[in-house]
């Protein structure tokens, strides 16, 4: 669906926008008119928690009906996002982890450079009473901030999705796109990466390095962050696939079939 | 009742907010939470069609009551600007009118200069339905047109206010620098780093994986690439260590006599 008339970027289709676990069909709604408005369509929902199709989603949507016809629906977040490169995760606060974190105007800076070198791109957003969580945010390169009243940042679903949206638009409007080398690699999706990361915490398991169990989900957790910070085009994945082979002796599973 | 009461006490606190003859009063909540979030209070509503107070909008203001206790209520538009010098109109089009139409950023930088130089302003919101009267338009000075799809450019009243608000928002705040969380953790430093590197390319050709020789040099430097662009910590490069020999079985050799 992205990449029809919905869509009027010059410059390419614009960040798919995916919501985790979604309270409310209302917000959804009012998301899907938020995209539009701003010229997206790509809407991914990850375990809506009132299920798909949602008649108030409709209701709410104001008309943006093409971008909830459209819309797919997924188990995890890892799943949605497996064919995009660049990710950023929009979130309040970030609990211990090290993220570089960026305005929108910059998020919508980088998107329409990663775009103009034919990566894709998406925007990330958490349950709306919880936020995303640590596992989820660890998918993302970078964090979003809006920058609100620090007296009264807390920001409705769609609202925070109209103004990180609006930011891309206003961008993507205004902006020739950047020339960028021919050689340079392409980025690494999600799914390769993630691929990367059970590879290598699996030989890590094996060799004793992620005991105690308490302490796993952090050290797991640091680890995905410090590459995830690297920017990794495929081919180093693909080179960090056979570091861990050689060093651990480790086969490689593969779990290309799986994403 | 417009007055001085109804100016801001302060210079800098931006603009006020005129809803004129609002529908809904969830648009009035919606509105007051959208100007909270931006650090704006000072709202105004010209005849709501609801009636004043509205529990409706209390509802939907998620918390802003400091806006809603404090709105004032005129009979026309003229009243409601009274005290107002600077006043920007936020309509999708004009109707038969010649006047100047700025971006949500203009506009706010027009505010932000008018303010240093004392003055007071003011956005200017129409009806959900028709938006603004021309006869309202025309005591703005300029117009604001939110730039959107052009196939799909409705806004709800409270999404208008929060674009042109948070717009003032970013525009007062000035463009902050990418920040990292308080609690950074120090930087590795560059011995730190060879350090590490050494240790890894030691293991990695005891495996085999640096071979054959004549392609050690690139593998070695694209591998040191990927690391630098992580901009490690100290901590990190700790961890990478005992990932190191945890998968290779390599004993550490401690080369910090030599660093």
């Amino acid at each position: 669906m992205a990449g029809t008339d919905a869509t009027n970027s010059k410059h390419g289709v614009g960040p798919a926008i995916i919501l985790v676990a979604p309270q409310l069909g209302e917000n959804i709604g009012a998301a899907a008119r938020a995209m539009l408005n701003c010229g997206l369509s790509d809407l991914r929902l990850v375990r809506p928690r009132e299920g798909w199709p949602s008649p108030r989603a409709y209701a709410m949507a104001s008309g943006a009906d093409v971008v909830l016809d459209a819309v797919r629906i997924f188990e995890t977040t890892r799943e949605a996002l497996a064919d995009v490169t660049t990710v950023f995760a929009s979130t309040a606060r970030l609990r211990d982890m090290i993220k570089e974190t960026i305005s929108p105007r910059e998020a919508a800076k980088e998107i329409i450079r990663a775009e103009a070198a034919g990566e894709t791109s998406a925007l990330l957003f958490g349950p709306e009473r919880t936020g995303l969580s640590n596992d989820d945010v660890v998918l993302a390169r970078k964090v979003i901030n809006v920058p609100l009243n620090p007296g009264f940042s807390s920001l409705n679903l769609a609202q925070a999705v109209l103004l990180i949206a609006h930011a891309w638009y206003s961008e993507a409007q205004g902006q020739a796109p950047p020339r960028l080398p021919a050689s340079t690699p392409r980025a690494a999706t999600v799914a390769e990466l993630v691929n990367f990361f059970e590879h290598f915490e699996e030989a890590l398991e094996e060799s004793g390095f992620l005991h105690p169990p308490e302490k796993r989900p952090a050290m797991v957790r640091n680890l995905r962050n410090l590459f995830q910070r690297a920017n990794l085009t495929e081919q180093e994945v693909r080179s960090l696939h056979g570091v861990v082979t050689n060093l651990s002796g480790h086969r490689k599973r593969s779990r290309k079939d799986k994403s």
